[in-house]
């Protein structure tokens, strides 16, 4: 859609209403305050930590003041703010969000499915996605991601995936996707977004990952610009917002957007952060007018890492090289998963490493890879840091013997079937449950998410039943290295199951 | 219960594990990261933002690295942070809180109720519990609140309030109360956790207003102290939490602390900012340390000002002499509720006076009040600029002859009776709704919460049947120039209603 934001922004996307409010609000000494924070600006806050976060941030910890406009009924600064987000973004309506993309993900959940409907979710999407069915009392139809087994990576869904649910499910409410993954790989979201409104359904992107996207064009079509009908955005995660502070956004037609407002007064707090607002204020301002020109160069350097990375021996990353339509179908190539089982390391040793002796921290390390979110943050001497310590690892396994040449060997496959639901996640969430011997749970309802990494695809979903395959599978799993996320037992000695 | 935390603190309450650990972490120049948030702790902040913010505060933008731990996992620095606040409230456990306390009255209520399941609560009770209600399912006792008809503020709820309510309805899950009130106004809540436990019930308190009441022997007896279950804080509205940042403490044995966790796994964000949980727990430190000494100062020049204030023609701030077992049983003299009528404006006309005049900025105004939250971030010259202008208001009125004896003047009364439930909550939450005009709205079922202020009591919550007379009350409420809270249309022109 309109990418006019990007190459001619409008003269109002150089201000940022709210930021510039609250620092006009906080450059007056004069007030006094009455109202909460009880810190006053800074005030009474605690020595210590007043002095090591600093005046200036506390002075604008603020809340609903008059100038300051309210967040659950924006009409003033905030209304503003967020109308020039949804014009940066290609948005008919934009909300700021301050419990993370979890509260977007409910939001869109909740606003489009009552208790009991369908909707249509990739099997890999987020337990913040679960969460919302389960305030909602909706029903998942899940679909399988295209699992990549040379990589050992689950990346988005195909189209074909989403017209096959759609025409299974004609009752479904509307359809979820992620997009980027975790691992940036990015569906043909036209095609998708074209094939939901073929059949009259709402799309709804989770685009935690993705913020950036829509402002530079060597990145994934982001999805209000492939037609979705709402998209959740942490643009803590890779643009500039603090940590939590996320944005929905919005088109009219196939959405109610009193009933998102209703979700969204529900979800967030009465009391939100305005230093976390600021920031998305800020933050969308940076993407219009610097944007384009900072994630060129953030593009640049990941690509020549990713270059330089894949000429050392053992190490392996995929790049857009990998795409094609029915697989990968692109690629954010700010993201680099460093696959490392050819140094005969495991991605969480290989993450110790890095952490212990070279002091860089990935995102995180799967059994076979260790991630790295690449930002406009991240400058040349980061990456040169990070090629050196591969450098090092690479040479150190050359002389050890430990290199292997099949730099990425097959994981686990990930199993064609589901486990039948006996219960929606909801009724599964209240349902009264007891731990027993995993071992012995075949024919149980299970109550916890079971999410073996790899593949990163949960194997069991709450309210599903437990079956002698599933077992063995999850065995397999554990006992190749593999980390179990989601149960309370991750060494899945027990299981959480439903009482009877 | 255990006070020793104020005499005699254990000398690890002088630590402050998380923010300690992230003071060091920050203080770490060396390295690379490759982690949310975006913004690498501020190197690509948007410039004015990290000019105006600060570089500090950026640099502690955390996220959940090792040394850092996991809010929803919790195994290290945040554990024992919050073993500290546990210890230093007098709590079995702890929780930190991202979402404001309106994740901890969510957790509350979702971790008693199963859906269609009763919780006793007062009907002046925050959204955020009826917001629970909507999660969960759960279908509301409505307890009424001791209304104070001389000074036109509502107070708590009496132990005979609450033990009739379980009579009538023993089947309920639990009993909710508000403690203290917005206004200050406390229960007493000893014998009413008395009642609910003889009754073999949990008492769950919204002590939004109160974290510093435990700290200091003048101010009103905390939840946890009284032998509450579980105890909801707003950190940031009393003490020195940043705002959206609260805690919620739970004693053993009535509740399952299993349930409690998953249900804020489920409402919190899965990206938690390490700014506002730090804050929290250097509250903590800060309230342990020198809480009593600064609480000391606070009530002394509150109820300096309360004296003074009360001194001038027209103004009236009612105090702990208005107490009695039936009514109003204890106050946070902390905080002010200043009756103006008698200045011949109303509190909306008092606080504009306040703001554009003497640079003054109450918490709120209701028809007849403004409010002030007095905290340790005050100071004498605030409390002096209150007085003066108090003083210059009186002398206005007083020259004017606006002056009126009668400082305090009769309110509209509250209703006897409640209308019917035909809803629960979560069911009108839900419902296919319809705005119609409010004049011809009998017999139909409210889709929207409207309270108007005074006297700050719902009247109709969702779910409910509008009768006759309840229209006529919201007409001359909203005639007399009270605010009406809660519906889209606050001139009640129309309203929302359930679609029949």
């Amino acid at each position: 859609m309109p990418p006019e934001a990007v190459s001619s922004p409008s003269s109002d996307q150089a201000r940022a209403p709210l930021f510039e409010a609250m620092r006009d609000y906080a450059a007056n000494e004069g007030a006094a305050a009455f109202h909460t924070p009880g810190h006053k600006q800074g005030r009474s806050m605690e020595p210590e930590f007043r002095r090591l976060v600093g005046e200036a941030a506390l002075r604008m910890d603020l809340t609903e003041l008059d100038e300051l406009d309210d967040l659950h009924h924006p009409e003033g600064v905030i209304l503003e703010a967020q109308a020039l987000a949804a014009e940066a973004f290609g948005a008919d309506a934009t909300y700021f969000l301050v419990n993370g993309s979890t509260a977007g993900n409910h939001a869109m959940v909740v606003s489009v499915c009552d208790p009991g409907e369908k909707l249509i979710i990739p099997r890999n999407a987020h337990q913040s996605v679960v969460g919302g069915l389960i305030l909602s009392g909706a029903r998942p139809v899940y679909m399988r991601p295209v699992w990549d087994d040379a990589l050992c990576v689950a990346h988005g869904v195909t189209p074909e995936t989403v017209e096959a649910a759609l025409v299974e499910h004609p009752d479904a409410k509307g359809v979820l996707v992620v997009h980027p993954t975790y691992f940036g790989g990015a569906s043909d979201l036209r095609r998708i977004a074209a094939v939901c409104h073929a059949h009259g359904k709402p799309l709804l992107v989770d685009e935690a990952h993705g913020p950036h996207m829509h402002f530079h064009p060597d990145l994934p079509t982001s999805g209000m610009d492939a037609g979705a009908d709402m998209v959740v955005q942490s643009i803590h995660k890779t643009a500039s917002g603090m940590t939590q502070a996320s944005m929905l956004h919005v088109r009219r037609g196939r959405v109610d957007l009193n009933r998102v407002r209703n979700v969204l007064g529900l979800v967030q707090s009465s009391s939100p952060n305005y230093l976390l607002m600021a920031s998305l204020d800020t933050a969308r301002r940076q993407l219009v007018t610097s944007g384009h020109r900072l994630l060129d160069e953030t593009i640049r350097l990941a690509e020549q890492a990713r270059r330089r990375l894949n000429a050392l021996s053992g190490v392996h990353v995929f790049g857009r090289d990998r795409c094609r339509p029915d697989g990968l179908f692109d690629l954010d190539v700010t993201r680099l998963t460093i696959n490392v089982t050819g140094l005969g390391l495991t991605g969480f040793q290989a993450l110790k490493h890095l952490n212990e002796r070279f002091d860089i921290q990935p995102e995180m390390a799967t059994l076979h890879h260790v991630l790295l979110i690449v930002t406009v943050g991240n400058t040349a001497r980061d990456l040169d840091r990070v090629v050196d310590a591969f450098a090092a690892l690479s040479a150190e396994a050359a002389r050890s013997g430990a290199l292997r040449h099949a730099a990425v060997p097959a994981g686990l496959p990930v199993p064609d079937g589901l486990p039948t639901a006996a219960l929606t996640p909801r009724e599964a969430f209240f349902a009264s449950t007891e731990a027993i011997a995993f071992e012995e749970s075949e024919g149980r309802v299970c109550a916890e998410l079971v999410a073996p990494y790899p593949p990163g695809i949960p194997i069991l979903a709450p309210g599903e039943v437990i079956t002698r395959d599933v077992i063995a599978y999850l065995k397999v799993a554990h006992a190749m290295g593999g980390f179990i996320n989601g149960p309370e037992d991750a060494r899945l000695g027990t299981i959480k199951v439903v009482l009877t």
